[in-house]
């Protein structure tokens, strides 16, 4: 697929202080001054069937570092969020000590996949390619406009908000925006921890914390896309691209290919507390394979584990050792839990996991493509989207539902505010 | 719906002694000699469409105890099974010791429950209702006979392939017979475990140990159905039955109930060396999910865990606690990896865990029925069975794949025998 940068073709984004001096000094609706703040919004204009647009569409993300640079402030944001990695009472001392520490090691691992992560590039990509779409499919919605919210690298959460605020969205002026998570299976870590602090910049921004009046009637009404494990925009993506992988392979070896399907581990600790993660997870794998017709054997397995704690396993490293050891040698090692390219699959992945095997004579190894700018997946990111406005729900019954080990005061506060946005909606 | 204990309308199988003499006697097909022998088997009668049958249909399952009596043996044949609970060198030593000191609160529990397990009564129903259905959808493989093969109660495996001899299959005479397993997701420990035990008295049995001169070109020709953790019918007898479940509930309670998928949990080190189970489970709970709409919120869970080693979680009993202490008394638990009822069903959830919650005051946590003797599910075990004898496959492409981190060199030999069965079905 020829692709082009969305870098390159998009304008960037107006800074902090021009937003703030421009939405002090008008009342105008975003969608009427788009032009004048050099967004990278695509001209989308309101028509007479736009009956209930403009509509924010957030990509909710982790993140990651664009520049080595940014490697310091990510890490130590990384290790400041409880959600993410519990450190307990001594986060605020052991987080910092602790990213300090493996700062120089991450940013050669940077350095060494091009300069940085290229998750901004495709999200920014992939959530405007998808408004254009949802323009065209949900003109009642329209127009949509792309956010990204990252929770450990820019643009953060509350720049996005910010933003939002500033393209003329609540602070008395209503308004709608979907928080479109990335993460397609839901983990308290990670789409979890992602609402938790949209949920804690709604509530600096958007009520009288905010300072002077504030019209809690007129705040942005929020939704979230909370999980879509086996969205078939999402499965159909997945599909093709191993397809792709599995015909490099002679066609007498093709059926015997074992598909390693990967995602990012979860420290037992999680688990044990009920997270919804492994289990979506596997329904994505099990859609996948079912779409597959189920030609090739297969395992899920976990990656990226870190320190002396129990994490999720069978580890995936240990997987590719295992069966380059009993001479399995034809392997395809699938990112099944992440929607774009990122560290664990550009080094983790390519750098060590498949040249340790090829070190050991496996010629077999390879990686299926990230989805990145899959037109199926993006498309498929679309027409998800449109079900959910079209559904007026505010996010699905299973959010509402806190892990049986949670303790979280922040998860059931934040759960009930996105839970009874329905009414408003 | 109304049932027939299967256990009064259906007479009671010929006993080893009856069946040896029968069989030395006899070169007769098993079909003709049915009335004489007084088996469970349905009268059916091979007519001019069957060209390939008869079939044996044999459901392996673990078994349980029929009586308190065997509450002894079975346990102690539980202990000494490697695959499930293993031991290491030790096993021939540990396991009798700790079968003993347990089999006392066993029994008790048994009692409890009627004096037994209903496995049997269920197992053999199931089968030979399932074979009536086959009998009349694949005329082409019948007459289909009923066979249970039980890990480590009565009817055990050693003595299912005894019959199967005496019944006219195997032993020069040559034939066909499909294991079936009766846990809808593959585990090691469970299918695994029962698929070793079949292959080993198919060793001892129809080869050269078996004494004399064995025809191996004469021997059964087996395939295995391995795992079905997604069949239609299997996901619709779970939601028919957990709707009539929420039936009890009043109306304005009953979106809000939250369903608990309840498994039997796996150690860690099974889980850790790659074992297929949970994420299979998670694949039936998930479409179980999606067949009743995601209506309610919900979660997998994990039960029966026993000894100091890390299990996986989160656990079954820890979760009610934990629902119940903040005012979630509206709980359907749901047995989702077993297809009847059994000591875990009948005493742990009931007389434990839910009794335990009455006991706070909880009124609102109830369990779904088991599969038992629902016609939707029989129905479908039918067609996934007539699916597996149209497909002309000895498995699954799935159990053909050791776990990563697998050591045992019983399991690789008995994936090769029934992956290698392809060649002669």
């Amino acid at each position: 697929m020829a692709l082009r940068n969305p870098l390159t073709t998009l304008t960037k984004r107006a800074t902090q202080s021009q937003i703030a001096r421009h939405t002090a000094s008008t009342q105008q609706q975003p969608w009427q001054t788009r032009r004048k703040m050099a967004t990278i919004v695509p001209p989308v204009t309101q028509d007479s069937t736009s009956s209930k647009g403009p509509t924010a569409m957030v990509f909710m993300n982790m993140g990651g570092p664009s520049t080595t640079d940014e490697v310091g402030g990510f890490l130590s944001r990384l290790f400041a969020d409880g959600d993410l990695i519990p450190l307990g009472r001594l986060q605020p001392y052991l987080g910092p000590l602790i990213s300090a520490r493996r700062t120089p090691k991450i940013k050669k691992q940077y350095a060494e996949i091009g300069g940085g992560s290229p998750i901004r590039k495709w999200s920014e990509y992939q959530s405007s390619e998808m408004c254009k779409i949802l323009d065209r499919i949900s003109p009642e919605t329209a127009p949509h406009k792309p956010y990204v919210a990252f929770r450990y690298a820019n643009p953060l959460t509350e720049h996005m908000y910010e933003q939002l605020l500033a393209d003329g969205f609540g602070r008395g002026r209503g308004g709608r925006a979907v928080a479109f998570t990335q993460y397609p299976q839901y983990s308290c870590s990670t789409t979890g921890s992602s609402l938790n602090e949209l949920w804690k910049w709604r509530q600096r921004l958007e009520t009288k914390r905010a300072g002077g009046e504030v019209d809690e009637a007129g705040a942005i009404k929020w939704s979230v896309i909370d999980r879509w494990p086996t969205h078939p925009g999402l499965i159909e993506a997945f599909a093709q691209n191993i397809e792709a992988k599995l015909a490099e392979y002679p066609p007498e070896r093709r059926d015997n290919v074992v598909l390693l399907y990967s995602a990012h581990s979860l420290p037992m600790s999680v688990v044990n507390r009920g997270d919804p993660y492994p289990a979506e997870v596997a329904a994505t794998v099990y859609a996948v394979q079912q779409r597959l017709g189920s030609k090739n054997p297969y395992r899920l397995v976990w990656q990226s584990q870190v320190g002396p704690s129990a994490w999720l396993g069978a580890q995936t490293s240990d997987t590719v050792e295992h069966y380059v050891s009993r001479g399995q040698d034809d392997l395809i090692l699938i990112p099944i839990a992440f929607t774009s390219d990122h560290i664990e699959t550009l080094y983790e992945v390519d750098k060590e996991i498949i040249v340790e095997a090829e070190a050991k004579g496996a010629k077999g190894v390879k990686r299926a493509e990230s989805l990145n700018g899959s037109p199926v997946f993006i498309e498929g990111l679309a027409q998800l989207a449109k079900s959910h406005l079209d559904s007026g729900v505010a996010c699905s019954k299973q959010m509402g539902l806190r892990c049986p080990g949670c303790t979280s005061q922040r998860c059931l506060e934040s759960k009930k505010f996105f839970v009874q946005q329905e009414a408003l909606l």
